[in-house]
């Protein structure tokens, strides 16, 4: 049998997933589990993509062009419009298979083997993934649980700097924190960014997701480094479509770009179903998005109000997305989840979580804390917040 | 601004995307335009797979398992079985986001820098774009167009074989030739696959079509190698479904499919409508399939019979798929294809054509050989042969 590549060994596996069978066995066992574990929100996807879909006219499913319908990407300038952001749907705008997609494009775009690429953590696992794909170091800089997960100070990132650093990856709002970076935490990463010729790569998905008023900053709207930021987006979260497989890779870096649609040339196009879907998303109503958010809003606090109320715990109050990261009185985040799963039960009832240790790059953090994901009705979050809070006051591994 | 990658330099343009500007340039100038250089058939996506989407009852289009619906790896498999291919659904069949991604994960699973993949030539351009992807060098065998583009002898691919020598690569019905491998030239195959202990990747999308009574057999269906062969599909051409991006990668190894799933995982999901709708083509009525057959046998016999008349031009009878590689008394097919586009009408009308150039690795050959996808239908079959027929008697770079 012939062996397979380093990146097969090196490629992690998702943490979240090895949970997966004690998730199982524990439904098996009749117990109910709440999943907080997971990004897949429970909210409707708009009215209007599940009437488009229903009254489509095809005849032939085709391909579309490799960087996706012109008249979504003209869509998609208009909708950017409305951030204070001008784009040319021409060249400025590919559409990909996901915000995964745009991801891989650019790090394949941008990264040469053993180049590296600073992000903040803890950081969305599956950059990881992408970082063996594309043969990237990632870097991690520490943002600290007691500072709410504000962007780390800039000595931090330039003692990381290196000839060998190409770029600075963020998420804002960000998964797994929900933390929102302000226009002045956004202004040193682009004086960073400037001072060493780094590429920014913006990932901005829950850009709608800001709340008490926040309004979001995109990295695109930094001026002076133009052709230093690339954006990836998504419809995945936006419209609670997370199955289209949309997302959008945006960059006013014209070189970037072209190079970038070659890879999207070999592939042949992104979702042909997806790319209708979303770009009747565009449609959406305000109405949508202000019940979304509202209701997101009285999540978080159920969430963060009862959380703060166990002894031990603290967990900040997040501005936007709709994660959080809490600190737990506990020994060991992976331990901890799978007793909840396997041992634990509340009247019948668990919660699954994500230990946090995923989403840190440097090893041993993240020990004591989970991610939390409030993609559940209140009254289910309320009963996990109590499930959460009898299971550490019988969990073995107290601290 | 910073520099871009190695992979963003080498990765290559599609050599027919070069003369889309002449072709757009022509339509405005009135020309019609014969499209005979693209995969996308003119033929109808089954009704059963419209009326799904028609009536989706979907609330939230959520991810999938990231190996994709059990439900429809389920339905893959009794597909399969029809072949005499046996498969388990739980972990050898994964869903993919077309037989794109299915290549690159396969790539990405096997291959270190610098490994070697042998694939008879000519071959499927975009085969030179996931090899950049994933940093294999592609090695050709030349297929000839006097032996009608039949497997290269065993000595030829011997030649080949280095320390470096990691995998062999079909592509069976073939794109570009619509050559159809014989069970004997497969069982070759295996030989060398086996003595050398190579993976054997196939891509077998256009298994249903194949002509004259010829019957397809699968790499799966060769016995003694089930750790090396790694079988690339895809909804597109066989449901005349290319833009649902939805296909599969399979194998009896477990360890590859293991592997492979992790880079799955980082990318959550193949999309949901797609996978809906390559579902429910599995219902698709065997007399669709034996229309579009007979619409394709047809349209091959205008085209080949037509072109073989011309004088100076040869075209190999393909049994599979709906491509043929035809030679040209031309000096140069890149050259020649631009011409018909920019300088030549006959009666308004032309016809675009794809170089074979860029279905060679080897430099310098196909040079006069073009592509021809018969994906229109027969009325413009004829017109279109009738072009080129026109065009040769007055094209200057006649040889």
């Amino acid at each position: 049998m012939p062996s397979l590549s380093h990146k097969a060994t090196q490629m992690p596996a998702s943490p979240i997933r090895k949970l997966v069978p004690y998730a199982e066995q524990a439904k098996k066992s009749g117990k109910t589990v709440y999943h907080l574990n997971i990004g897949q929100p429970d909210i409707e996807t708009p009215q209007v993509v599940l009437d488009k879909m229903h009254n489509l006219d095809l005849k032939v499913v085709e391909y579309s062009h490799s960087a996706g319908f012109q008249s979504y990407r003209e869509g998609l300038a208009k909708y950017y419009k409305g951030f204070n952001i001008n784009l040319n749907p021409e060249n400025e705008i590919m559409i990909t298979t996901g915000g995964s997609e745009a991801l891989v494009f650019a790090f394949q775009t941008c990264f040469n083997e053993g180049d590296e690429l600073i992000i903040p953590e803890p950081f969305y696992a599956n950059y990881n993934g992408f970082g063996v794909t594309a043969n990237v170091n990632v870097v991690p800089v520490t943002a600290k649980i007691e500072n709410g997960f504000s962007l780390p100070p800039i000595e931090e990132f330039e003692k990381l700097i290196t000839p060998k650093t190409k770029g600075i990856l963020i998420c804002n709002p960000g998964n797994p924190t929900g933390y929102l970076y302000s226009k002045e935490e956004l202004e040193t990463l682009r004086d960073i960014v400037k001072k060493y010729d780094l590429f920014l790569f913006a990932d901005e998905v829950y850009r709608e997701f800001c709340y008490d008023g926040a309004t979001p900053y995109s990295a695109l709207n930094l001026e002076g480094i133009e052709n230093n930021v690339v954006l990836v987006d998504s419809v995945s979260k936006r419209y609670s479509m997370c199955g289209a497989r949309v997302g959008a890779l945006i960059s006013k870096n014209a070189e970037f770009m072209a190079a970038a649609l070659k890879f999207g040339q070999a592939r042949l196009s992104p979702p042909t179903f997806g790319q209708i879907a979303g770009e009747a998303a565009l449609e959406t109503p305000q109405s949508y998005f202000d019940a979304v958010i509202e209701e997101y809003v009285e999540r978080r606090d159920i969430l963060i109000d009862g959380l703060n109320k166990i002894a031990g715990v603290t967990c900040p109050k997040p501005k936007g997305a709709f994660y959080a990261i809490a600190k737990l009185p506990i020994d060991n985040a992976d331990k901890f989840c799978q007793w909840l799963l396997e041992e634990f039960d509340y009247e019948g009832e668990t919660v699954m979580l994500a230990p946090a240790t995923g989403f840190y790059a440097t090893k041993g953090l993240g020990q004591q804390e989970v991610r939390i994901a409030y993609v559940l009705n209140k009254a289910s979050l309320i009963k996990a917040v109590k499930c959460l809070e009898e299971a550490l006051k019988v969990y073995p591994g107290i601290v």
